[in-house]
Order: structure tokens, then sequence, then C-alpha cells
């Protein structure tokens, strides 16, 4: 166990990983420090041949303590799928996805519970509770399940159904909201101050980032350590290109990739898109989102308490922060997945638009290697598509024209 | 490439493999055989070190001839996960499930189909038809989209819903059938006799199975070579069960693993039990099953072409069949969920109920290693989950007792 502090980024405060710490006194999120000089002496590439392919394989830069605590249901390693025919067909021949729809509860969310949880576990905590538009509701409900710890639960009325299923059947105590994932957000703190639960909002504990950010790790190892041009990633609260960030950072410290990071993209729905305005008017922090709706609900995140997180990792990276219709998601949701064989969800058909949208602008070169983040299944989406189908009864024919 | 040529089970007649054939001309489903010497002097254990955690690491035990024809979304390797809580509740410490709901398209149905599709492609099929209850059709409409193969999936109208979706956007060419599967049969083994089409019926093509034996490779590997005592398998056309004991055969032949075999189990539902019939009745096939009904869905299947092959299995590894009620399933699915986190589908949780009952019975010790498989995530299937929630207006407080 190689992590050393919790560290602010915002006035550098340090603090003890040792105890149950939500945000920093100064109000921010705090991040997971590790002695990556150790790190780098005592864990080579070789390390990882024949480890697990799930998350814990990159164990020496996760915050677990005890192997005895982890709580895992198998999660990570999700695979990296080249889209040749897409990919050729517009024009961008290295196009590939990775796909975080398979995965237990079949999104990313699974990545930052399976570390949290595993944490809060660790941490002696016994109840949590977090706001959710659904994904990470129904991933924490079952981590939580499997930890023995009590989730307290709250998702807007329009989060997708599915994740309703994924808390109850989990044995998680959840309810709706009249509102958004900030409204949920506000009872959540109320409960927390009132019952003394911990916090397991986005960003509100150190553990979750941590998680997300084997995402990065994965990328860069699945491409044997030769990280891609591009990285597309649907951002919300943003946490998993905050992760990857830090994750390629590190693999920099530790001498596992050279100097070049892939250009980070933060891609938005039109329908709420703060970072990419902040981006655009090139400030440092987003503004609250009035009015926010779109299809790729998972990204209906009005302000994110990481924003600044994000767009750090945009601007240093050389990367930018699109904004696509929601016309264009249900269009190359419906694109990738007749010519891919992908059934993603509309916060990952975002990359896909955005993508698009910036080889069209030359920002991204036709030669150069792209991966678009699918963040979940579209099995949990089944609005999204539309169905016309024929029934026959059993003694006719499928009629061929 | 060490396929050798395909086997009739029934008569013994072989036929060539680089052509594409259906059933033997006796009407018998046929085996892919390999050149297991060969195999045994060429490949290793070690050779799997460092290669992909998917299904194709077991290439050298699969019937592609060329790479190049490998139509993949990165399935296999699916997680084994010890049920420790629920294991020691019901005293089965050693209880494990093997997570099929981990993998493109959310069930064990995407092995076939890859391997499947992948062989189709390598064989020239433009086209190809297929009933289904379901899962079946949404893995190989998906397997079809990136192979560029027109499919023809016939479903009943009680299949779940949410695969009409995966069907849909996948492009492929789909129709319901107000019947069950086998009106579903009936329905394109018509249209393939007028159309020429593939036909990718259960069995009546010889590539699915090899598909669904690398679950029993997984499982041998992920126990290190050491076989558990008991298998559970989920049993519609049983193809999976055909598939695991055809390659634990084949890993005794090439000296990876022992004399020892799990003994396999069939599970069925009572509402459609022909196998467990035939097993209680000492026979060698089963008969239709009338007015087949049952909440597991996908494993409705009232006479199943492989059933010999599935009863074969069980007598010879000193296994069994039994059934298990709608009512048992609900309640161990939600079980499985409260305890593991593990949200599986209703065909998996059968298995946890047949466990059960098997240990009650003695038939099971408590000491033994069990490997339960759950065929699918429990995403597809939410109408088996009763949800009760209150919703709360932004001002309101989560009401704690």
């Amino acid at each position: 166990m190689y992590m050393s502090h919790l560290e602010c980024p915002k006035c550098g405060a340090t603090h003890d990983p040792h105890k149950l710490t939500q945000l920093c006194s100064c109000g921010s999120p705090l991040l997971v420090r590790y002695d990556l000089e150790k790190v780098k002496a005592n864990f080579k590439k070789s390390d990882l041949i024949g480890r697990k392919p799930d998350l814990w394989r990159y164990r020496e830069l996760l915050p677990l303590v005890d192997e005895k605590n982890k709580v895992s249901l198998g999660e990570g390693m999700t695979p990296l799928i080249h889209c040749d025919t897409l990919g050729n067909e517009i024009g961008l021949p290295n196009l590939y996805l990775k796909d975080e729809g398979i995965i237990p509860s079949g999104t990313f969310k699974s990545r930052g519970a399976a570390v949290g949880v595993s944490r809060a576990k660790e941490l002696g905590v016994k109840a949590l509770a977090m706001p959710t538009n659904g994904n990470a509701g129904a991933a924490w409900a079952i981590y939580c399940a499997k930890a023995g710890i009590k989730a307290y639960i709250v998702m807007p009325v329009d989060a997708p159904a599915i994740t309703r299923n994924e808390c109850a059947i989990a044995g998680a105590q959840f309810y709706l909201v009249n509102g958004l994932i900030s409204d949920a957000g506000k009872i959540v703190g109320r409960a927390v101050a009132k019952y003394g639960w911990m916090d397991a909002s986005t960003l509100k504990e150190p553990y979750r980032i941590e998680g997300k950010k084997t995402m990065g790790l994965e990328i860069a190892e699945q491409m044997n350590w030769e990280v891609p041009d591009v990285i597309l990633y649907p951002t919300g609260g943003g946490v998993g290109l905050i992760g990857i960030y830090k994750a390629l950072k590190e693999l920099q410290a530790i001498g596992w990739i050279g100097e070049k990071l892939p250009r980070l993209v933060a891609v938005q729905a039109a329908g709420c898109a703060p970072i990419v305005k902040a981006y655009e008017e090139k400030k440092p922090a987003s503004e609250f989102w009035n009015n926010a709706s779109t299809v790729a609900f998972g990204i209906t995140v009005p302000k994110a308490l990481g924003d600044f997180l994000v767009l750090e990792a945009v601007y240093n990276t050389g990367g930018c922060a699109v904004a696509v219709s929601d016309e264009e998601i249900l269009r190359d949701q419906a694109e990738i997945a007749a010519k891919e064989g992908l059934f993603i969800c509309p916060e990952g058909a975002a990359t896909l638009a955005a993508a698009k949208k910036l080889l069209a602008d030359g920002w991204i070169k036709p030669h150069e290697k792209v991966v678009m983040l699918n963040t979940g299944t579209g099995l949990k989406y089944p609005d999204t598509v539309r169905v016309e189908v024929p029934t026959l009864q059993p003694d006719e024919d499928i009629p061929v024209a």
C-alpha cells in the first residue's frame, strides 16, 4: 500500500488518509496521493502479467490498505474495441471505443463504487447516502449490498427506470425527487448532517476518483503503454475525466508512459453544457446551467463540484470541450449499433457525435488514434430506441420483399 | 488451427469442416472435433499468460481458421464471484457464481454468437435466420451487425422486451410470433428452405457450442485447473451444458485437468422441465413439454434438439436434473442481489434455488465447491423486480424511522 495522504487541489492542505474525510475544510474535493517514488521502485509492468483482469490489478495505485476489505463483483478491464467499419467510413481509421457497458451494473459507475465502497468498509462506515442520476446510485447500491453497508439513494423521477430496479433488489433505502440531481443533493446534504452518514456524493469523498481512474490505466495498458492522441469523455460530474488525467500523470511519474498525453475532450449535451461554456470563455470554473435537459440523462449535471479539475485536465492536455445535440446523439447511437454491433448509451454516443465534429473542424486529424469512452450499456435506456416490429401468426411466413 | 472434422454424435458420420454444414444427414446436431494430440503437444497452460481476457485466448480449441474473420466485441472471461455471505448463510461456504451478465448484450448468448458469426463470416455466409427466446437473437443481431451479415430473427411476443430494442438498433430483420420458440422455429425452417439462408437455430450449426464451451474452459482456468465438484446450469436448449461438458473432456484429453469431472446439474423451471422428467425416468431423450410456462423465459424450451447430449453429460458426470418453481426463482433472485450485490436473471437464480434443494437432499455436501452459472444480467428482466419507491419534493427530508 503506497497511499501517503489526501491533498486539496485548491488550498494545498493535506489530510490523514486513514480516517473518513469528505471535503477539505476549504470546500474543495480531495485527491488521494501516493508515494510514487516507491511505487516506481517496486511496481513493474511485468507485475501485471497473470493478474486477474479487473481493476484491482493496479493495486499499487489504489487506496485499499487491506485486501480483506475489497468489495468486488469482477469490475474492470472492459473491452477496447476497434471500430474499423465505422472509423473507415467517417475517415478515422484508428477509432476505438472503450466499452464500459461490460461491467457489473452495466456502467462505469461500478468502478467508483467498487473502490469507494471498499474504502468505506475499510474505514468502518455503516451507512452512506448519495444523490444520483440513476446509474451511480444503482452501482453503489449493489456494492453496498455486497459490503453490508446501508445505502440511502435519492434520484430524480426522470432517471432511467431500470436503475430503480437495481436499487430495489439490492435492498437500498431509496427515494425519487421531483427535480434534478442538484435537488437530490440538497436532500442528501440535510440527511447526512442530521444522521452522520457518510456522504458519497460525487467528489465529496476522495475514493470514487481512484476507481474511475482505472479507465485511464486500462486504456494505457490495452494500448501497450502508448497512449492515444485523443480521449473523448461524456462529461456530467466529470469524475472519470479527472480520474483518467490523474491516472496518466501517475503513469508518467512512475515512468510507464512518456511525455505525451492524450488530448482530453469533455463532451456535453447542448441542453446542459456548463463545462463547454466555461471552456469557450477560457474560464477556470463553470456556472450553474439553468433548465438543463438532454436525452443523455447521465450527464445532466448543471454545476459539477469538480468543474475546475475537469477544465484543468482539458487545458493541461491541450484538449477541448464540445457540445452535441440530442438529435446527433440518437443518430450516432443508432449508427454505431448498426455498423459495429455496439449498443451503447446516449452519453457514450455523444462522444461519436463529438468525434465527427472535431474531425470536420480539423481539430482531430484523420490519422490520429482516438478513444471514445462509452460509459454504459444501451440496455439501460430502452426509450432511446425506436422499435417497429411486425407480429406473425405461427402459420405465417417471413415477408421477404 | 487444430480443427479436424465435424462429427455426428448419433451416427458417427464425419463431415468436412471447411464448408457450411447444418445438421448431419441423420438429423442430429454435429460436433466440432480437433486434433487433440497436436493441441496437447503444442498448447501449454503458460501460453495463456498475457493473452487478452476474452474467449479467444483459447484459440487452439476454437474452430476459427483465419484470425481476420474474428468478429469480437470483447466477450468472455466473465467474473467468477465467491458468494461468501450467502454461501455461509445457507451452509455452502464454497459457493461461486459465474456471472455471464458481464458480457456484450448482457447474456452468455454472446459467446455462441461470437464464434458462430465468426465462422459464418469465414464460410462466406451473407444472411442467416434463427428463432429465439430473445437473448440469442439479440446477441446474433449485434454480432451480425459487426460482421456485415444480414440477420433474420423471430421471437415470441412474450420474450423480454429489451431484446427487441437490441435487434432493432442493430438493424436486424426481426419479427414477433404469437406463440413459443418452437413456433418461431417452424417459421424460420420454412424461410431457410425457401431462401437458402444459413439456419442459426440452436444446434442446427456446429459452432455455437464451441463459443459456449469457453465457459467451461474459463471456470477451469479461473479455478487454477482444479474443477469444482458441481456446476449448476439453467437448461433450456442446453447448449451451454453440452459445451461445458465438451470443454472438460477436451481439457482432459490435452492433460490440463485430471480424471475428476464436476457433476453437471441441468436446472429447469417446474413449468417447463422436459429434461428433468427424462432424467427421473432414466431416459436418454426428452419428450415435448406441453403448456410450457415460467418466469425464467430463456429456459422455456419444450423440446431441445440436443436433449440427448444434455442427458449424456448429466449421466456421464454423475450429475442430475432438478426443477424449481417460479416462486423459488424470484425469491432467490432477490436474495442473491440483497446479500451479494448480484443482480442476475431469473434463469441464473434458478441455479441458487436448485443448489439449496440439492444441499437439503444431501446430494450436495456442505464442503463441496459449487459453481452456479448465471446466464445473464437482471437488467434485461425489469418485470421480475417489485419496486416501491416514495417520491419526495425538493424541500422534503428523507423519512428515517
